[in-house]
């Protein structure tokens, strides 16, 4: 089995060493406790004393803490402290907030501020609309979460899912130049969250909702997209489902078949897994089973407690099978797994018609891992960045809300997501799609550009678009 | 009696003219018009039309109109479209969010989103106060409001007070590095706001109130302060009353009287006047005298509505005279006026106490005009850029602020802001200060610096720094 290369990560040791000391001893020290020497630096070198800076790449932190005891462990050598690469460029955190107008003199504080800006106030307040042109509304974005369900960490709250949020608005700048603020909401009520966004809107262009726990999350989207008239998008559903259907677009190029005649089956009906049923159903898929690992297939003649297992089992399921997961993989085309680490088997895979196309989605262990599917599958894909074909939320949010912001669309619908979807196939041509290439990597620059405009057409089709840009009119 | 400047702007004309039209005859209309050309430029030249931009300065928005018309009416000559140079400098809005680190590689990525960024928020899970070095907690500062009090505009709204939110959250950064977000609310409910403040808390390390109407602007801060553990600062309350208490400072060495024994009268009891009361009781004057229109002076024995009234009966006037607000400038050596204009004339000036001090700080017209009281006062400062001794909450907030982030601060207390005040003073040396200067121009770059020292000393002194910067240690 291959190693996990995602946990590994780099730490630099900063170590003051007296002058009898060989190098060749601290490097042994880190080369048996496991670590790779990357990179040597010399901070300060005294008569008594030479202080480095040694970076080296470990693989987990219990490998970590050895490594860091063996080289105390060197007679002369002390640490005098250590921290990780990752730690490093968290320091101060990983946003800015700029001027776009300096502010060098009392003229310009008079057009910025008072008394300039009153006028620019009465403006706005006459025609609100203008906010679009006059503020930052028309290229802000609002990246909302109560922390509930952050990554594969579950419920760690507000303050220990900044890191993560942060890290969402810096990808919305450097992909798609957009300005997004992290609100890590300190409440887990359904109604006060939707109050809150609502409240809060006024700045922005557009809500990006993140790592909202099931089922609050569907509620609070459709209470939001009921009631604001800016787009409100929940990433790990919609971003999710959009970035899978592009993947299945070219997937199903390569086994040769359509989107009306495969049989899909879901393993995990969380948020991603209803939000991907549904955007499968909208690009034309009718049989798709789902199960999950508690209640087994879901179909209809069962109560289920969870509303939305009910909702699943009366909109899926056309021959209404019953059993285990494992029962529902027979003939299966496609699998789509949005649920845990090892839910399936090459039993399993070996039930599915020809050329089985498997979606092993979970994070950060898909449902089954590709070195052993791979005999058995035509085409695989995971959400992990050390194998081929990585389904990534980054290929969709940037340019989805790059687009719906051009346009100052009023909501992000089930077309413009289906036109992004088809946008990002879009971008594998025809003569480099293979099973190892049906999605493009999240730094292609192509992809911004084109989800944008594709998105830019279905708003304007579908009526959702406040402003017309002039390229499209 | 002098013009108003300040109601003066730039605005741009472009203008397509037609070969045989000389410029002259466009000068002139301009001229005509009450317009001062400031420059030209020519944006395109052709064999029958010269496209220009002429770049003009008027004085209001009917001399604008009046201007317009004026150009039209030059035959052969076209006006394409004219903005004004403060609406040009809100094009797209005032402020953009950067990414501290790229993002230029998948190792990047793996640092600052998944998988790296999962480890550090499990360490600010296990230790939330980690928020102040691995996020952007320690540097950032919202700025919140709900439109109802904005400049001496009223209750526009939270869209239309967007341009001065944007405007303090540039003055923060330029003046003090702090990065600050515009939270403006769509909701009036004293409750809502409080309880959306303290959901949206986590990120900041500091919350900047603005422009919300008294007196619910009270109850917001109080209840905030005691249930949030990062500085609350309602800044038209406490701002104003730091650099109050500055220009007083120094005016009181010119005329060599001290905070104890000095008579002060104020004119308006509103959220500002409440705060420079109590700020000036803090430092040490014992006699204050508070008047408004409505009810005239406020004293013991009336039953007020008004609560704030009522506080500020049962707090001041020493000696429970009863009257006007002329009654109570009798023998008064300081006269501070946060109410509106014309509110004073020469006959209450000529009843003060020698060497009369008057800070007529309604915005934008003060309560007595200087060039009207220059003959009878000794020391007189407005709100004002274009008069001398301008008493700007610019002097404090960003100082202030640098100070609190920089000791992570649970509060910005009394010392704090006392302390606020006599750095500002300080910056005025013993051999500049004079009638005409006591009080540093916005510009000044000692300010923040002092400030922030002063600050940080006093929140050591009193237990609320979290943190004692190394240069205090």
């Amino acid at each position: 089995m291959k190693s996990q290369t995602s946990g590994s990560y780099t730490i630099v040791l900063r170590l003051e060493i007296e002058q009898n000391v060989a190098f060749i001893e601290i490097a042994n020290a880190i080369h048996e406790a496991g670590g790779e020497i990357t990179a040597v630096d010399i901070v300060n070198s005294g008569k008594l004393l030479t202080t480095r800076d040694i970076t080296v790449s470990v693989s987990n932190s219990e490998n970590e803490a050895a490594l860091i005891e063996s080289v105390r462990n060197v007679a002369g050598v002390k640490v005098v402290n250590f921290s990780d690469r990752t730690f490093l460029m968290h320091l101060g955190g990983k946003l800015e907030i700029q001027s776009k107008v300096p502010i060098k003199n009392r003229d310009d504080l008079s057009h910025v501020y008072t008394p300039g800006v009153a006028r620019v106030c009465m403006a706005l307040h006459h025609d609100p609309a203008k906010a679009y042109s006059l503020t930052i509304k028309r290229n802000t974005v609002a990246v909302v979460t109560d922390g509930t369900a952050v990554l594969g960490l579950g419920d760690i709250g507000p303050i220990a899912s900044m890191p993560v949020m942060e890290g969402k608005a810096m990808l919305f700048k450097e992909m798609a130049g957009i300005d997004s603020f992290p609100i890590c909401l300190n409440t887990k009520n359904t109604e006060e969250i939707i109050q809150i966004v609502k409240s809060i809107a006024p700045v922005f262009g557009g809500i990006n909702l993140e790592d909202i726990s099931s089922p609050r999350c569907f509620e609070i989207e459709e209470r939001l997209k009921q009631e604001l008239d800016i787009p409100v998008f929940h990433d790990d559903q919609h971003g999710t489902a959009v970035v899978m259907l592009a993947g299945l677009i070219n997937a199903l190029k390569i086994v040769n078949k359509r989107m009306e005649d495969i049989k899909v089956v879901f393993s995990g009906i969380g948020a991603a897994g209803v939000a991907c049923t549904k955007m499968l159903m909208a690009a034309g898929v009718k049989h798709i089973v789902g199960a999950t690992r508690s209640v087994g297939i879901l179909h209809r003649g069962e109560n289920y407690s969870n509303p939305i297992f009910q909702w699943y089992a009366d909109h899926s399921n056309p021959d209404n099978v019953t059993g285990t997961l494992s029962d529902a993989m027979l003939d299966a085309d496609v699998f789509i797994g949005l649920s845990g680490p090892n839910v399936i088997s090459v039993e399993d895979l070996k039930k599915m018609a020809p050329d089985p196309i498997v979606f092993a989605m979970a994070n950060p262990n898909p449902e089954i891992l590709p070195e052993v599917a791979e005999p058995y599958v035509r085409v695989m894909a995971t959400g992990r960045s050390d194998y081929p074909n990585q389904l990534n939320n980054v290929l969709c949010f940037p340019g989805i809300f790059r687009g719906a912001l051009d346009c100052q669309a009023t909501a992000i619908n089930e077309k413009m997501k289906l036109a992004a979807a088809y946008g990002i196939a879009s971008i594998v041509q025809d003569d480099e799609r293979n099973e190892q290439y049906i999605i493009p990597s999240v730094f292609n620059n192509r992809i911004v550009e084109v989800v944008r405009k594709k998105v830019i057409e279905a708003a304007i089709e579908t009526g959702v678009a406040r402003k017309i840009p002039h390229e499209f009119v």
